[in-house]
């Protein structure tokens, strides 16, 4: 089996970004910080394109990032990048309900510069003024693709997706208490959405939603080769 | 006990009226025709106000009414009503998402009519068409009190709640079908609104919406005289 | 877009006291004390009338407080208010099932205060024992709205609503253990109610009650406006 | 195994009369009028109690009552009964919510009455009309136990709890729609009732409601024994 | 109204006594200790009976009996008690089903004690090992009332149920992991029983038990009353 | 693709018998009699062992079997069976907590017959009468593997947990009502039963269970071969 | 308001094919047939692109095409549609796990192609025999988009994710019985896939998952043009 | 009782080695380490075989095991066993989706091996990257049964459920996050897998994993013994 890197605990796919051409992004929660760092080098060594490491604490990551040179640590993400790959021409608007969503735009926005694509960052236009919204739709709508990151209700996944055209995923996140259920109820209102054509990953999954933006520039860019 | 009828299976309170002062609604559902016919004979005897028969079929209302005259039946509403009060000064917008949450938009309305409050409604002006609902923003913003009912996500609620400073009732409807869970999401999606101090009733309950807007104007007629 | 004040990780709604009359309040959760601080600064240059941060502990609110003066800090309801609107008249009946709902109480009281309603509050009158609550009607009659607060099966809000007319606002809370649900078995029987016109919103939700019952009040004073 | 009349298609417990005293109710749903009979008839013949067939249409009991004579068929119960039991010194009162919840207190009535206990019924004594209860609280007092039927939110349970000290078992119903979800707020509510010391039987089971009184007769009866 | 003692921040209902014959007991959560004590204060001065204090933790438990003299603190069931009743004619089979059940346990036998009942626990009798059970059948047939105790699927219920013919309280606990929801499986369960005539409280209510019992054994005591 | 039978609208898997040896199952809702009879057609011709058409009404049957002949139709299983297997030596204990039950047991035993294993039911003894089943232990002992099937509350796959050593295979069914939420309440009981080792399928699949059994045959078969 | 066409009962949304390039679609349920017809005339009338009518029986929409002329209906996607697009370099594959999937597969291939995308359709090629999935992997991998259909499960849409890089939108869909919750169990599943960059839609949802890849296709032809 | 050692607050099963030939596994949680100390030295003196207790901390085996020699703590499964059994011939295969999955992959094989039967591990082969199972199918399929253990989706037990014919035994983990509802979603997952005769435990229920496989086990032994 030469596409697996066995550590053990780990059977690391470096075979990934060769087949599909997408990376492995490793899910820091459930691992230890040695446990990251041997991943985190077979990544390196094995495949060529940019390594991530998600969800990791501040303390995790430096001590994953003293064994690994070259990381970068954002902390609002929660997040270690190694070897970000060059920007190309793909364009996300990122747009958030209100300022406790903060973390998971961050963590959107921070994979999508690591794999090259470009951000712009819409934050607090929710709907209870949506004046706010509504004066940023025609530069919003210039974008590749929108991300949607809204707790609470969520209406503001509904509200952009009847006035934006581009590929639209709603990201709940578990803003809010009481019957807001952790995200839960944010997360079944966007998939009910009165807006056509909405797709929608779970919950506080930014990473997630960078990703599907992510198979979506690699298709057009395959398209658009000669 | 001289402010109870007792019928045997019901308990008439023929007290509500003087009480409250609101109107003692017959739920339809569980009861049989003639058992209804008789708490509205017994209403009609006892009470001087206006009597309602809520969520009852065409079938069901033809039976009634054959017993007690005077009885009007509003078919899209599944209401009969007897002796509608006199039109009072207070103005309610009824504004509804879809073409489907139609019978809760008429069940309120009917209700709000017989109480003698008026009502102007605002049909299918959904946010996934924006447009339609800015266009009357201001012209809504003139009533006592603002009734939405949306089913699906109900974004509807929290929208009309950013832009009007007017009382809000919320009425999330069982429009949809999957994650909706027949209105379940609409409801929770309106409880945790991001505009502030929207109110909510039960899933379909137009009734329940009027009523409250009913409870309001009568606080204000307190008020208002001299 | 004049109407709001960008500060980079919020845009601040300061057009709402314009557009609708209501108070932007600062919901404290997911903001870091100086990010607050920032906020109400704005809002206090740009806007008028009092200014309110929810929800947040007593270390947070003195570095806010220390940095933004005058403001004052209520524990009980672990809010701050700045420039409390004058009294006008309007008078609201706060009635709590137990002792342990009082945050929420203090919550919407609190909120009442600050934009120039009057409170009155009933605590500790749960169904338990009936007769607290029975002695006690007749004054609670008197209010132009009233806020019923229960947690456990929120029964005290169908109680009053049969006995009062007054609007009344219901605000589940969290208080109680196993099937309580953390509120929602609260949330869920309020909803539901036999007592007609009863309204209700989030779990533990005070302000939102409080704010509900403003609406009311200003859509009231309106109309006495000759 | 001689305590088990072995019919292929059920194991009838005949010795449940013997070992607890306890009558072998009958359920009827999922099981065919000619599989009722005979396992009516093996009970009929091999104990000397009671003998009940619960939840059957009355196209199913006409069945089974053809085959079994000296069937009693109660279509409000939907029960039948053979070989009541004569009537003891013990006292119930079942106090009931609307009319809505008839089908459950008649079930409940007429399996204690086959048991040989006397009922009194409250019936509509919901507490959106709360006189309806107070002027009966003196004279329900003196039952020896209290059954009490409700849905919706089932407050009825705790105001009756708060009043009396009775042993008190509280059966929710599946009445009401929407945020009722079929019976299950009434029963949440019922079980984190404030008032203290209430029991509670699944949704709709008046039955079972009357055997827990049963239970309780029998060893009272017991003690009272010389 | 002179049956409340209003302390400010509670209404003590110190009626409750004199109208049902009933302990008002102070739940814990919520109220610091201070405030415990002036309620306990006011217990003990208006009323004669025992008083309790349950779900306080053992720092909780020092604070208040410092100041209100002659507590006793049970620490397995986290209570404190004053003034515990004389011992009368009523005896309680607690049945357990697992040692981590424990402290619901001592919950129910520390409140049946104080109210004067006697109680005789069988711990550890899960039906896992069902000897254990059947060993005891017998002697736990000779009680007044039984309360079953247990958490994960809470089979013990059903088992006991079809075995003893007493009044049987289930109380569904917390105990178990995964699917077992936090006791809401255990109370499903129970509530579905296939045993006839149980009833049931709230998941880890050991005092509701117990307090459902004394309901009983005062209904009891009044009919033995010459 | 040569281990695939392409229909168009179904893509049968005529490989799994040889890549598994396990039986491919035709599940019939959701399928017309014609295109199920297509399917059949198929797997008789390609494959040599059993072939089996599930939850099938009588009518659908009739349908399918006039065209794809030496089919037999269990009606009390819903299923339709071609080409039954050698019956080999296995032998499955299927014990049954109620009538209600019947079907379940029916479809596993029928699926159990034409795989060739033996099936000696145990049919309605649950637990409320815990003699039916304990004069049967000894018996139920003796099988290669035990399936229980019971609804409502599920407690009998616990206590056959507790007695019998074999492997255990549990299946919750639908039986019951309110609580009973459609079979969720049993399967989550049986899945933190505290009888150790016990296994559990979806609800009401008999057929599922007898196939795990299947597994479980086929694995000691292949080691007792020489 | 130009841009409205109100019908009283519909206020149709003439204006979203000029603003934002996607069609509206009419949902069928809650409207009866000639408001249906009335809805698609105006459509027709005031734009220029395809119109579709979602979720009809035959009846119905024999009743709609027999008022407005040239609509086809396909059964299987119980769909009407008119003026059906030019087709355009754009092709999709539609992935199904199972037979009874087609009604969902169907929704979405109509759709699309009536916005005039290419379809290629693999049905039946669940993961239970993986061998029909991964004999077509290089095929489906040239999709521009790939649309996973499956219920029960949903494992699907993880194992197309993790073998293909484009765009994939899963549809969870309500095949099934038990634990699988009328679909919400594929749901949630979906929307916790370990394959990374997957979204997700709304059960049963094809039409939506097909108006999220016409976003994708209208944003890369928007790209693509000089 | 002579099967019964009775500790006071618990009554140890020391029957059930004789009764079944199963182990009396300790369950951690709940007991102080004093009692499990108590517990462990009555099982090592009244049966023979293996002694485990389940979920214990480091802190707590330590001070069990300085009381009770000769236990081994295995950190990673948190389980401490005294007196493994003699190894016997039932190979099981422990396979695991992701590196999170560990605890519950280790709790299963310190479990099996501790009774005897043989493990190989086969660790991190979810399906996000399917050629890693793949090549280990045929190298699983010699297994006498194989566990599957995943998080998240829980898709890995389909794949493998439909790639081999071994007995299947399914183990949710509480690995994920938002939509994973702490392991509820695998759990369904699972339960409704297209793959035929996969039977499931508890979430996390490493043990009961470990110990289905065991009854399996003997169930062979004892057909193989002459």
């Amino acid at each position: 089996m030469t596409d697996v890197d066995d550590l053990g605990f780990a059977a690391v796919d470096i075979d990934r970004e060769r087949r599909q051409g997408l990376p492995e992004v490793v899910y820091g929660p459930g691992k230890t910080p040695s446990q990251i760092a041997s991943i985190v080098r077979s990544l390196l060594s094995h495949c060529t394109g940019p390594v991530m490491v998600s969800r990791i604490s501040r303390e995790g990551a430096a001590e994953v990032t003293s064994g690994v040179r070259d990381g970068h640590y954002d902390q609002e993400a929660r997040m270690i990048t190694w070897r970000p790959a060059d920007r190309f021409q793909f364009q996300i608007a990122i747009v958030t309900a209100g300022t406790a969503d903060g973390p998971t735009a961050a963590e959107a926005t921070r994979t999508a510069l690591s794999l090259g694509m470009g951000v712009t960052q819409y934050r607090d236009v929710g709907v209870a003024g949506l004046h706010r919204l509504l004066s940023r739709t025609d530069e919003i709508s210039q974008a590749d693709a929108v991300i949607v990151i809204a707790g609470m209700e969520g209406a503001l996944a509904s509200v952009v997706g009847g006035l934006i055209a581009a590929p639209l995923i709603a990201v709940p996140t578990s803003t809010g208490y009481g019957a807001a259920l952790e995200g839960v109820t944010a997360l079944l209102a966007m998939l009910t959405s009165c807006a056509a054509g909405i797709t929608v990953v779970n919950i506080d999954n930014g990473l997630g939603a960078a990703l599907a933006a992510y198979r979506l520039a690699r298709s057009m860019a395959r398209r658009e080769q000669p």
